[in-house]
């Protein structure tokens, strides 16, 4: 006899994972190596720990282990907000009047809101192994900051957060998170760094950017003693930690003995899509099981869809590795979006590679297409979602809307990243019927190709 | 054998309550009734019910059911939410080094950021049954304004919600969360009621007050044919629905063999914490077990610790019925506090008598203190915590500290009723150092008192 499927899956402390999940070791094909920037070659674990600690050096460049240990001390603190509800979506089902069973796991029940803390907390928790004194990091829309705020706090941490200035001034309430927690938040372009001092000197009304903030943080990092530098997404590491969402996810559908056909996620650097799918990709991988993945991206960076694989830099001001990415160009700047953790230029290489041998699709969707979706979701499922996250809620929408219309009962599992609580200024201006769309022209596109740089 | 008691205890579906435990009912000494202002007599069913829905001014009235079912319709939406975890705050009891054991009920974790929800999903689905059209209510802060338009939103109710003008404008956030579940929001004063255009009239440069949203939401529902009114708090109907906090709380305990010695809440209007407590009481006016009940008010608004207990109006506007209760007089206004949600000049009626009949303590405290309180426990347990919330963590702290020092194995469970996200403005304060605690004087004290009704 099948269990009756509750509203929401909650696992017991001993069933959380006790490993995290490496998908790149289950690959043949692996994503092509991290270069060093000063080199053009290969990157050393000795070259990446100047910039992040030790242990997270490894990590970066592991692609053997399968499953690598979740320290103790990480796990104790998942504890404290984990495992995640994976959540049937009964109402939205009847809502729509579709066959198909939609689950989505939900990453926004802790303070930072979102999946990031996930990742904060083991990077957070190496640098306290090494001894370290703090870590900096830079934030835009200002939820990974809040996130490794919350991951220092707990572990007796310095945390410098470099925050976006536009950012620092527009979102105020996010900054008094990060206060809260007892970083130090510094708007970027600051006159704390000499990237930041010529940046000031140049632009003096600059309100400054992510590349910019991401440049100070890392030349804070290298000149403090006792301090590395740390990063929300993109990398593998990250991907690597966010991989217990996936994990607990197909714990949580193994118990109920449910198969789940497509399973879909936004992506904008990648590490929450990646961390999703890990387990069922190598499921797929291994020949064991097939899935269909869907990353979802904005029509105004649409990076997967109309973006170019080649080496390119991770960073506006090229001064970290490069990766082989699926990416629209360093240069590439994205139209002002009301999904600000989907505004990045390239694509994890793990998911890249994965998308260029066909494992996996990409669709590019409008924000006023996600609005409507996320307002729907909001008012059939209570939760109010994330831009970010809406734009997958968009996608398992259309899909189970499909199955309406031929029939098919497919289980469709989608990612909620995170809450919108701090984004009600987007949703106040599609309530007003202010919000556009924007996608870029060919000529745009070509434009940030050209800057790919020539190896 | 004990069994280990994790970080989060979750009920299953199946544990979630199907009845709210009726506090009164298990009272030898009822609270007095409800007084209709027209006749100064008891009030009817019949009178209550042209302002609220008939079942639910049944429910008001009805002190000898000891528990009521919850209705499947109600049951099934809290299932989307609910059940709330219990938390052994084991990383607060490490770093404050008590032998105390202590846990914490957290009812945060949905879209409206608190436990009002549990009372707006019952109010609107009676309004449903009832066959309205939809619901008219009051908002300051704004949290049982987003419950109310949450629950509507799930029903098809027309939800219309007069907020208080400077709440309006000052957090816009909230504002557009109630929108984005589709409820008409009102400035309060508006022009679309007559009290509200009188009040326009008189003082053109107006803020607006919670005594005048009331006043306007009453109005409006009394007048539109369909409509009735809605109130969050303060009712013997919402203590009734809120008692699902406390139900789950004691089946959790109960699971784990755990004995709660002590159980504190913040304490506005009373529902959380009526409801918190609501099945321990029960027990304690049975005989059966013993427990110590604390009540946390802001110093700013005192009511149970410098009130007088008797028979006054529960609104400024004094068209709603008298209730007998420890009060500061309904003329009485409160500072400005960072807790709006405790800045109410009554107590409902069931805690007054309690608290008058010496089965339950109370405390003010002053509100640094209650911020001091609120930022140490957001770095140690993850939770950014409500402001109105973070008085019950201020007295839950003082008593683990208290443990410390007699050696004390004391269990100590209190109720966390939301989250910070829309109060990051008053963390701000707090951070700068800008934040005052106000003490009202013993005149002005006796100036609220003196208006009291004379009956």
């Amino acid at each position: 006899m099948k269990k009756e499927i509750p509203y929401k899956i909650y696992l017991s402390e001993s069933e959380l994972p006790y490993t995290w999940c490496n998908l790149r070791a289950f690959m043949k094909n692996k994503p092509a190596p991290l270069l060093d920037p000063n080199t053009m070659q290969p990157i050393t674990v000795d070259a990446l720990s100047k910039v992040f600690c030790e242990e997270l050096a490894k990590q970066e460049l592991d692609d053997t282990t399968q499953y690598i240990e979740i320290p103790t001390e990480v796990r104790d603190f998942y504890k404290m907000y984990r495992p995640a509800p994976l959540i049937r979506a009964y109402c939205l089902e009847k809502k729509l009047g579709t066959p198909a069973k939609i689950y989505y796991k939900f990453e926004g029940n802790n303070t930072s809101g979102s999946h990031k803390l996930n990742s904060a907390i083991a990077q957070a928790y190496y640098a306290k192994e090494q001894g370290l004194k703090g870590v900096t990091t830079e934030t835009g829309a200002g939820q990974w900051g809040t996130a490794l705020s919350m991951a220092c706090s707990y572990f007796g941490l310095d945390c410098n957060v470099f925050m976006v200035k536009c950012s620092y001034e527009q979102k105020p309430f996010r900054r008094e998170v990060m206060r809260t927690y007892g970083a130090n938040v510094t708007p970027s372009p600051s006159m704390t760094t000499e990237v930041g001092r010529k940046i000031n000197e140049q632009f003096p009304n600059t309100n400054g950017s992510l590349g910019c903030a991401i440049s100070e943080a890392v030349e804070a990092a290298s000149t403090r003693e006792g301090y590395r530098y740390a990063l929300g997404s993109v990398l593998n590491q990250v991907l690597l930690h966010q991989s217990v969402i996936g994990m607990e996810t197909k714990t949580a559908l193994d118990k109920y003995g449910v198969k789940a056909d497509v399973i879909i996620g936004c992506a904008g650097g990648g590490s929450n899509l990646g961390g999703l799918i890990a387990p069922f990709m190598a499921e797929k991988l291994q020949g064991k099981a097939d899935y269909q993945f869907i990353a979802v991206e904005p029509s105004s960076c649409p990076t997967l869809t109309r973006g170019k694989y080649a080496y390119d830099y991770c960073d506006t001001g090229k001064i970290c590795p490069l990766s082989k990415m699926y990416t629209l160009g360093s240069g590439f700047i994205p139209a002002a979006s009301h999904a600000g953790g989907l505004r990045y230029h390239g694509m994890t290489s793990t998911l890249s590679e994965l998308y260029d041998q066909g494992l996996m699709e990409a669709r590019s969707v409008k924000q006023t297409d996600v609005f409507e979706a996320a307002e729907y979701f909001a008012r059939i499922e209570g939760i109010l979602p994330a831009p970010e996250s809406s734009h997958a809620i968009r996608v398992a929408m259309d899909e189970a809307i499909k199955c309406k219309e031929t029939g098919e009962e497919k289980v469709i599992v989608f990612g909620l990243t995170g809450t919108g609580y701090f984004d009600m200024m987007s949703y106040e201006k599609f309530h007003d019927g202010k919000m556009t769309d924007y996608i870029p022209t060919d000529e745009e596109i070509e434009k940030g190709l050209a800057g790919l740089p020539k190896l």
